[in-house]
């Protein structure tokens, strides 16, 4: 499991006063970075191995502004060539936002999916629920 | 069924040269605002009376910066206080993303959801897949 | 002078209930899109010919939420290699928001600025204040 | 002089293959957090107490996805009411993006300006340049 905090933005709060439902597609795309560096150490735009199939968020209470975010990030499905990262988003140990992401290794060069190594299947199972 | 044309931001694409997917969560609430009038005419932020439960997005291909996306929105369920919006990104005749949003009406002040009148029904349904 | 239309979207209020100034960073961007044409008709990211150098905003008015914003882009300096956009967001009559970007042509190859041709000045003399 | 770390988020790129100019905005933005603390210890965001007059950003070479931001944060000017926030970003030893934040201490209520007291001139003192 990955653990990150995120301190909310001023920006990132809307008229309702609470951080915007949106932010944490930003968030959580942000969190999935240790998973990018499994497959690109140095996140090398150039070389970029990944596709996003499918992302879900489901809301289970109101994020404020003015308290640190935890975000964890787990690995919860691998398949052949994809996988899914499931999140959670922690406030003052309240549950406010899970999600989870299909990612799908990728060729942008021949534009067709790739199977997932021994090597990066051994890694993201370290961090699988 | 609402149809809304947005044009892409440069500062909506990716290092891999197209749309960010977690623009479509941005562009998708946008086209929402429709269906927000339904509800609240003025879009008086004082009286907001809804609260996103759910947000799922699937993505079928790229999108690209310098054309033009259509959006199209849908209501593709209607229950006692909550209802989806099913929504869909088009640009140069491909679907490009879709999804499905979750809303519940709800009072912030008394923080409990509430059913949505036989008026709000009807204009919903007006709207119905 | 270039005018266009935008609609607020509500992902871009903030908790004091108006549109976060941030916005009009992304906004005043988008609505360059008409002078980046003047360099790029198909708006080819793999070809893109400028850098910014620098952005002014100035904050007149409080710009809220639920009414059009019109966005109006001239070109406010013309220099050897470099040109000044200026821009306003005007809602409900008032001036809301004005700045200027300093946008430089560049050669993102060879990283050097390039010199105006007499074509490229003469499309933004167009749009001159 | 307030320091703090970014990490760029994957979202924060362009097609261009760096942080996207506007994003700057955002993040000197998160970096005046501390300024904000001397005027709401806690943040709340129904007694804010600051609006922004004027925001520039000089741009002096491109902000690289994967290596960690740095920004510094300074009171460059103190005045009656109005203050300046002066912010560089730096990465890799590299002054990538400075700029100022016109901030003016302003009473939401009766929409006026409001002279800065003795306690928050001293508080703000320390971090001046």
């Amino acid at each position: 499991m990955f653990t990150q905090v995120i301190e909310p933005r001023f920006s990132e709060t809307d008229a309702l006063g609470h951080i915007n439902n949106t932010v944490f597609a930003v968030w959580f795309e942000a969190c999935r970075t240790p998973v990018f560096r499994i497959f690109t150490p140095d996140l090398n735009v150039t070389q970029w191995p990944l596709i996003i199939a499918k992302v879900t968020l489901e809301f289970h209470a109101q994020t404020q502004y003015g308290e640190n975010v935890e975000i964890l990030t787990q690995i919860s499905r691998l398949g052949g060539s994809s996988f899914d990262v499931y999140q959670e988003a922690w406030q003052n140990g309240i549950k406010c936002v899970s999600g989870t992401a299909v990612m799908v290794q990728f060729d942008y060069q021949s534009q067709t999916t790739k199977a997932l190594s021994p090597d990066i299947r051994a890694a993201l199972q370290q961090h699988a629920i």
